[in-house]
């Protein structure tokens, strides 16, 4: 079952074959250029992975052979395109490095175990020759978790668990399953729909992203609302460590002392890798309904958020976009496409209605047996009305779910023609969330006009709101602009502090699901306090002592 | 707000003037002494304070005077009453060494800190003068958690933080408050109902434990179901370490490494003192709805409560006891009354139905708006009556909502009268749930016979379900029997090692609420493994290095 890798883009999202849909349509370049106050796009292709020279790799004989003995040869892979792919996770930073064709973080070799044991001599083998062990399970961080360093040693090894993707039993009385962490999102759902059941996490990254990274990263899917983030649907995890197996969890509840595992939740390889995790399951969904509504404003539309918290309605979703992305979708689909009669007549509908363009729409999902959710549905309704809200119906829902996972997709020919892409995302209380939101979409746009490459050039910056909690919410902010051919890397840096500095001055979480790698560190400690990160070193020191596993993430120095 | 402690009582649970409902109840006795298989109980009186030696504190003049510089005379505490208030927890097994008039584990002196710098000079002054701490909430301990070790230190003092209970926000926007640790139930629940809300969370301890206690051992109370445990509502907390203050959490949800709240619930003082927290609040409930079933046996009621997890019935709790405890509290309810026509007719119309001896009582509950309430009551009864209940009405409800925290309050006259009352929980998924709880009933059953005071006696073992999730349950046991008076602390060791090697033996967890302190602790290695105790050292050598807090108590040696 697992992905063939030679059907995925090695510098860029998912599959070679997927359509790209913005091919030949030049309307929309010329409309981006405009919106992002540029005269034209520049044409900015990646380079070619046979033009790029690799070098070679630091894998000593024995080193080589070490590993060869453990895994075989057809499972130490050290051939240009196994690197690369493996050099990076899917970020834009990364792909800028991936791009220009820097293949500096490329491991020396990539390993596929196939077990616990394997993994645990892996270890052994690494330490042996001083090689440092990046873990590997879909590669799609886009926050450098996967960054091929070898930190203070002479080489490193990317460990991939794609071979490490078996079902390993489903407990239908008790609700739960157990599977190897290598496993995907799809290889996962249709095992357990076979079942009647569903885990029910879907991250955006769902077609290629594992078990073991959601739980690494401590994940939550597009429906986290009803299906939990990964720290709700863990019950047990089986972490490979360099001194030995740690266990944990495996109980329904507990109160013997601190749950280990939350140290396996968010640990991002830095204390051992996941092979095997247990899940709590739901049974699948009988019924679904996702659908469109339209908020006067922002601040209406949250209400609605936290008053359906508040009233414990189940929803699965509400993703609400402010009025900078629902217009820009707007814009977007509009493209290219005669306005026809109908969209006038709603056009007047609308502004009678006194929606302008402060306007924000919402996408709300339910699902569960179709009793229930059309009593969800129902509850909400009358909650969204009350909030002034319109509802627009099914469609928008069912283009939504469609899409769901295409997003990613955008980014590589937007890339191609000089227009950066990033996307970042925080949390916090609702008492904070509208000075939060205001501050970091100030920071963006300011960051993306000064690092702009001409006078009057900035950014479209949209954020939504896609995960809602009693006390608090997520904001994700994505946003485009102009790349500065000269120093692209420096002005993603200059974007990506003004903003963290921003969620971290106002009270958020620097994240609130992608994780921290590399890239957040620079704030790990203002959220977790010295304390907590010596706590954290204390942790890894009890687990990887010589610090072999994936060096440079997760704590700072 | 906080206690008085001279109201309370030192060797025994709860108000010294609560009554005592077996006084004087001849029949009371004389059956329960027929239930464990004895010719007649015995007095087995609690020794006075007054007639027990208590030996010198060993703080030394600068010790004292280093306490004393920080927190004043009057909060540094050494007479005889607060030493022995001090000495133990409330477990079957301290109220055994305290009626004896074994104080070997007071403490040299009490000190009741006001802020959370105040409990960072204490510790800088215990680590000075060589004295161990241990932190005391509630002092509702019954796993010895708060037992006044010294360690290998030469003296040790508790640390009270009955001073440390002002309620420090309530933001009903976000529906969290932010409290002193040492805040107690009731004092808690009251400034929240005065702002509309609720946190819920009600153990059996409510009227003395703390929102501090209740982190600290990773609690859960009798309506977690709805309100959830104390991992679920915590959002932040503020923990006093001898290497410093460390903050915790703060935010809706995160994936920000490791969640270091999850470190702070269930580490029992040994790595700081929680001073402060902020929870997620619910909105108080406008009704309530708490009524008995009887199931045929224990299967079916089971049966009962994993439809409604499944179905995600949001009940707030289901408590199902098993056939024992049914027969037990049925009998004892009816000691001394006279049998009426409406209870015979009504014990014809059980036979005719087919309720025999294997019989469950159910109380089940709900919280929340009328709407909802009345809605999952509804639910429930339909999943109820399908696995063949019988509605009990609201009476059975009643009664037991009235008596939620009396338990308790029964240990003491049957200790008087040579009777030994303890209790144990687990918890583990359904599909081993019939199994364990076999087993550990059997466990309890074998060791209680061969340690009673003469042979032919034997113990009362009930048991009963108050936690559920969609994997799993709990299971709580309560246990009486005949103590053997040349031996108790030993017998009492003897069933607990029984019971507890059983639970893990059959897969339970060795606690789902009540924690590790010492009792505990043998079985703490075989559910975290070596690796995970290793970690828990770890985090322990980071924040104390020095080992002063509550030693002896969650880490192995």
């Amino acid at each position: 079952m697992s992905i063939d890798r030679s059907k995925i883009r090695w510098n860029g999202w998912g599959w070679t074959a997927h359509e790209d849909r913005l091919a030949g349509q030049d309307v929309v370049w010329t409309w981006l250029a405009g919106e992002l106050g540029m005269p034209a796009l520049l044409a900015t292709p990646a380079r070619a992975l046979e033009n790029i020279e690799l070098a070679q790799s630091r894998l000593t004989v024995e080193d080589r052979a070490r590993f060869i003995q453990i895994l075989g040869a057809d499972r130490v892979r050290d051939d240009p395109f196994e690197r690369a792919y493996h050099a990076r996770g899917k970020s834009y930073h990364d792909l800028l490095h991936l791009r220009a064709g820097d293949l500096s973080t490329a491991p020396d070799a990539v390993l596929f175990p196939r077990s616990t044991d394997e993994v645990l001599s892996i270890f052994a083998a690494a330490s042996e020759g001083g090689t440092a062990v990046v873990p590997y399970g879909g590669g799609t961080s886009v926050v450098g978790g996967v960054t091929g360093q070898h930190g203070a040693f002479k080489s490193v090894v990317c460990v991939d668990l794609s071979n490490m993707d078996r079902m390993i039993d489903v407990d239908p009385q008790s609700m739960t399953a157990a599977a190897e962490a290598g496993i995907t999102g799809p290889a996962l759902e249709k095992a357990l729909h076979a079942n009647g059941f569903t885990l029910g996490h879907h991250p955006q990254s769902f077609e290629f992203s594992t078990l073991g990274g959601w739980i690494a990263h401590r994940g939550a899917g597009q429906g986290s609302n009803r299906y939990g983030r990964a720290e709700e649907w863990l019950i047990g995890a089986t972490v490979a460590t360099p001194r030995g197996v740690l266990r944990t969890g495996g109980f329904p509840a507990s109160s013997t002392g601190p749950r280990l595992n939350d140290l396996v939740l968010g640990s991002e390889g830095i204390f051992g890798i996941i092979t095997e995790a247990t899940v709590r399951l739901r049974p699948l969904p009988t019924a679904s309904d996702y659908r469109g509504y339209l908020f006067r404003d922002f601040a209406s539309g949250l209400a609605a958020i936290r008053d359906a918290a508040r009233e414990e309605i189940p929803v699965t979703m509400l993703r609400l976009s402010d009025a900078p992305e629902t217009k820009f979708y707007r814009a977007f689909g509009a493209l290219g496409r005669k306005r026809s009669l109908a969209d006038r007549i709603a056009q007047i509908y609308l502004d009678a209605r006194g929606f302008d363009d402060k306007a924000c729409a919402m996408i709300a999902g339910f699902e569960g047996d179709a009793a229930s959710v059309a009593g969800e549905r129902r509850q909400f309704d009358a909650l969204a009305k009350k909030n002034g809200a319109l509802a627009l119906g099914e469609g928008q829902g069912r283009r939504w779910k469609d899409g769901r996972f295409h997003g990613p997709y955008l980014r590589d020919p937007m890339m191609d023609r000089g227009v950066g892409v990033d996307t970042l995302e925080t949390a916090t209380s609702w008492t904070k969330l509208d000075t939060l939101y205001v501050a970091v979409r100030d920071a963006l746009e300011s960051a993306i006009r000064e690092t702009a490459p001409r006078p009057g050039a900035h950014g479209v910056v949209t954020c939504h709101v896609s995960h809602s909690y009693p006390d608090g919410a997520s904001l994700y902010f994505s946003y485009s602009f102009p790349r500065a051919l000269d120093g692209e890397v420096a002005q993603w840096r200059a974007i990506k502090n003004a903003a963290s500095d921003a969620i971290v001055a106002n009270g958020g979480t620097i994240s609130h699901h992608h994780g921290i790698g590399e890239d957040h560190l620079p704030w790990m400690a203002a959220e977790k306090g010295s304390l907590g990160i010596d706590v954290l070193r204390a942790v890894k020191m009890a687990l990887d002592p010589k610090g072999l596993l994936n060096p440079g993430k997760l704590i700072p120095d």
